[in-house]
């Protein structure tokens, strides 16, 4: 005996004995994002076949390739075994349900039920609303293991500017570009406006913007901050206590005093209904008719605000933005109403 | 001559003749969203090679295989044709520069200069700091046109929890999570709270929680909002003029008086230096050395009110919603001053 460490050491290829876990592996499979296809077929009765799959890419451009995997046990194996030509579906972000739809393992046809589709090279039906369309014949059919991968060459093709649906870690996703090439104007400190910025800063800023283009609209009808604010909760549901918009006012950071309640009275756009006693919680304000034409009129300018925005923003960047917001809303309890602002 | 149409009805396959336009194809191909990978392997003479792909795609679970595609005009053709083993790096969101710079065309050693890396299975260069790597053994070759189709067997992978990188039409961005799987707490309206949310009501939303957080902590110290603001705005640029910090104030809706600044110097948080003449544009505002540290501790907990929130968010969530808006800032003129919130 010395003391020399003898024990063999272990070298890389040693690895290949371990087992892999199939569940981790799904999981590190999983973080490779991908788009999702649902690509379809006719089979040899004449019934459309389908099937959802994010295995797809791209292979060649001369001749023109693509490429994805179908599980030997699939129901539909023979379908597209057979089939001389078959379509995929890029999918938009807003079509999750059919993904769901087409990925269950039940056989072809029904899949189609109550689905409009027009019909492509050699029958191979044609979804719609998708991002992009790629016709195929089929090319080449080799060996994947518990797989086959089809190979197809593109005829036809066709494409939309709808945002894709996204696929990644299990779930769906849509993807935001992470590009930052809009210069920043003329303006305050604009070189310390990016992605690294507090989020406070980013949040004030994004929501003073906007919060200063309404209240424009509100001096045009000679509202200030507290009375738009007032008739916005009230047209989001009208009826509400007075005890209720101090609330509101105080988690706006605004004191509410009954001075702006009788101002709006006196201008004949809110009423006040005080049941028999005399509380706070029972003293409702109604929007009149006049009230709601005019908070009709600030919503519409509002949409109309954030339609030019979202415009500029990008369309699938809006949804992802929305998505986002929603969520942090949703985690940090809403206690403002909808359409407080 | 009959009013009978005896045009030729264009035949579905009639497609097949027509040309497909290069740029379009491509277009049309980069609306299906992947992931990016870098593939390395040691070459015949011992040198590492590297290429980045966004080709790749998992096709097996049993037997674990995957697959990428290799352009045959690459100068690490041959490298990959001969090479035994290769490894797959899913990249991190912040590997884009690492990504681009594997994605140049110039031969394979120049690419690792400067990048430190393990040595994997056949000697193949494991990169750092990625989402997951699969070490894989060449299990086969098939023909792809312009490319060839490399199908590795998975003997060995890890993975960590960096949200991966994507590529989607042309350029690199990030996967958001759409599923709302978060239940609103309970709280005003909300049915109300989701992606179909007005972008205002979202950004308000998300802002008075903010605000709220912070407003706390402002009234801890005896500042109201609009001191604290006055502070803030010095603590990202001390010795802003008086006339200055009005504009700021009046772009979040507050009127700013000459006793707010005077409250706040005769508690010794700020000093004012007049020049000569007595025009607002020539008094600056200064924090006394009391006013800087307040102002740092401000900071410092608006930062823990912050991350605290991250956390709750999820990371891929956070970096997408920092992105959208500053992109969402930068479009629209910032005014405020950073830390003004």
């Amino acid at each position: 005996m010395n003391n020399k460490d003898i024990s063999p050491r272990i070298s890389p290829t040693s690895l290949v004995e371990k087992a892999l876990d199939p569940r981790e592996f799904r999981q590190a499979l999983g973080t490779f994002t991908t788009g999702v296809t649902i690509v379809t077929a006719m089979d040899p009765d004449g019934l459309p076949v389908g099937v959802t799959a994010n295995s797809f890419n791209s292979v060649s451009l001369d001749p023109p390739l693509v490429l994805w995997s179908l599980a030997r046990k699939s129901q539909s194996l023979t379908a597209f075994e057979t089939a001389s030509h078959w379509a995929v579906h890029i999918l938009a972000h807003n079509q999750d349900e059919l993904s769901g739809r087409f990925a269950r393992s039940v056989s072809g046809p029904e899949k189609f039920d109550g689905i409009e589709y027009d019909s492509g090279v050699d029958g191979a039906p044609l979804l719609q609303g998708c991002t992009a369309r790629l016709q195929c014949r089929t090319a080449n059919i080799f060996d994947g293991g518990d797989h086959i991968i089809l190979v197809g060459e593109v005829i036809h093709f066709d494409r939309c500017d709808t945002p894709p649906l996204v696929f990644q870690r299990g779930g769906y996703a849509i993807a935001t570009s992470t590009a930052q090439n809009i210069m920043p104007p003329a303006g305050e400190d604009p070189r310390n406006v990016s992605e690294s910025s507090p989020l406070s800063y980013l949040l004030a800023s994004a929501y003073l913007h906007f919060s200063a283009k309404l209240r424009e609209q509100a001096s045009l009808r000679a509202l200030n901050e507290l009375e738009y604010l007032i008739i916005s909760a009230l047209n989001s549901r009208n009826g509400r206590s007075y005890k209720e918009l101090v609330t509101l006012a105080a988690y706006s950071g605004k004191q509410m005093g009954p001075e702006s309640i009788n101002d709006l009275a006196a201008r004949e756009l809110i009423r006040i209904e005080d049941d028999a006693a005399d509380t706070d919680e029972r003293t409702h304000i109604f929007l009149t008719e006049e009230g709601l034409v005019m908070s009709d009129h600030l919503n519409a300018e509002s949409q109309r605000i954030e339609n030019d925005m979202m415009q500029q923003l990008g369309v699938p960047e809006t949804i992802a933005l929305r998505t986002l917001l929603s969520r942090f809303v949703r985690i940090h309890s809403p206690l403002i109403p909808y359409r407080w602002f």
